[in-house]
């Protein structure tokens, strides 16, 4: 059996808070000791508040492209301009919605750049190199607690084709985020189709049963599933280009 | 806290197979009584198998089309054949695969077509309408059992942009598979962005943490996440074409 905790009682985090010290304190009081078989799943806005990640609409200056694109589409122009800064290339831009590359690789909506869940007038950007953040957490809940487990970084994306968001991982540590079965067959014998699957992908929507979108739960501690331990990266999720059909 | 729970021991099905006794049989067994707030998810593949849905290789006859594109990429003509039939849109053609999107309006791989898992030659395709199979096994353990739970019938999807695959729900029945955040506001009293959550995928990915691909474990067991009821349809997951930027 795989279970799913929420981690609750965490306050609301601010810039320079440390996530590891909140989540362990957390578990202490819900009186959960970690095991070598659970992997933590941290939203990405708890970890872009406490990481700081916040731009000012106040300070920033739009460029003609970023008004151009905002005029067509009723946007706020200091938006856009921080969407194109967070991209390395654009995707889509159509029905209001620019999908962009950011600088990590993962393609989304708005880079990831995020107005919801934050105070005031500022804008909320994706962690400089989520794999980093998640570093940080294992590392201080193994301080803490003296267990060693996988840290994933989630967040909400789109995709082609079907309606909604799902949760997906854009950072992580001590795992392997994409389990191989090549060359393994299965009870006939024969090589199996699929031959990747996304698990960190797959754990950190797990965890949105339990995160949830109003519930103010950051995050979320999966027991009981095998995560192929090792030192991964979430580079490893993002597509070669010159496999990847829809550039 | 969210439980996933793997059940066990269902027999290899076979067409003409009751799933909904087959799992009934096995939750007996090990055990579990259904409640009102459980999620089943059964694999695609359990589902295709008891409903028959196999093509001979043999009785195949490639289209000219067909033959064109095996020889191009050294595959079988009348494998090609078959994800062709399957097919309503060819949405790309590259490196040796078709994103096809199938009779149902779902995008994948191959139209879904399967030559994996099955004994012989035979291809298995996916179910005619995975909705009505979701019902038919919701029905049967509701006699079985005399407790009414959604179920999703779940396969293994790739996505652009993103390595490996992910379990995505093809059908669903006795829930709304997406969750709708419009009009509601976070804790800053701020309209949320991602108003849209796709739940039944997100349910079919934590399903697949003890389905796995080799375990030979068909259906699994969701409890503690309090799923929207409802009579809804899988078609509600598939973006509309005049939203959809990757058609």
């Amino acid at each position: 059996m795989v279970t799913i905790t929420a981690i609750e009682g965490i306050p609301e985090v601010s810039p320079g808070d440390n996530l590891a010290l909140l989540i362990a304190a957390s578990l202490r009081r819900q009186e959960i000791e970690l095991e070598d078989d659970d992997v933590l799943v941290v939203t990405q806005k708890a970890v872009s508040k406490a990481e700081g990640r916040f731009v000012d609409l106040e300070t920033v200056e739009p460029s003609p492209l970023a008004i151009e694109l905002a005029t067509t589409w009723e946007k706020d122009a200091r938006h856009v301009e921080v969407v194109l800064r967070e991209s390395k290339r654009i995707v889509r831009m159509d029905h209001g919605v620019i999908i962009c590359e950011t600088r990590h690789g993962f393609v989304c909506a708005n880079a990831g750049v995020d107005a919801s869940n934050v105070p005031g007038g500022a804008l909320m950007l994706l962690p400089l190199d989520p794999d980093a953040s998640a570093q940080r957490i294992r590392e201080g809940l193994q301080r803490e607690t003296g267990i060693d487990i996988p840290v994933i970084i989630s967040d909400t994306f789109g995709r082609p084709w079907r309606t909604g968001s799902t949760e997906v991982a854009i950072g992580v540590a001590g795992m392997l985020p994409v389990l191989d079965y090549v060359g393994q067959v299965d009870t006939h014998g024969r090589e199996l189709r699929a031959t990747w699957i996304c698990i960190a992908d797959e754990l950190a929507s797990a965890a949105e049963l339990v995160t949830g979108k109003l519930n103010r739960v950051p995050a979320a501690l999966i027991r009981g599933y095998a995560v192929p331990r090792g030192e991964g990266s979430a580079q490893e999720m993002v597509r070669q280009a010159e496999r990847d059909m829809f550039r």
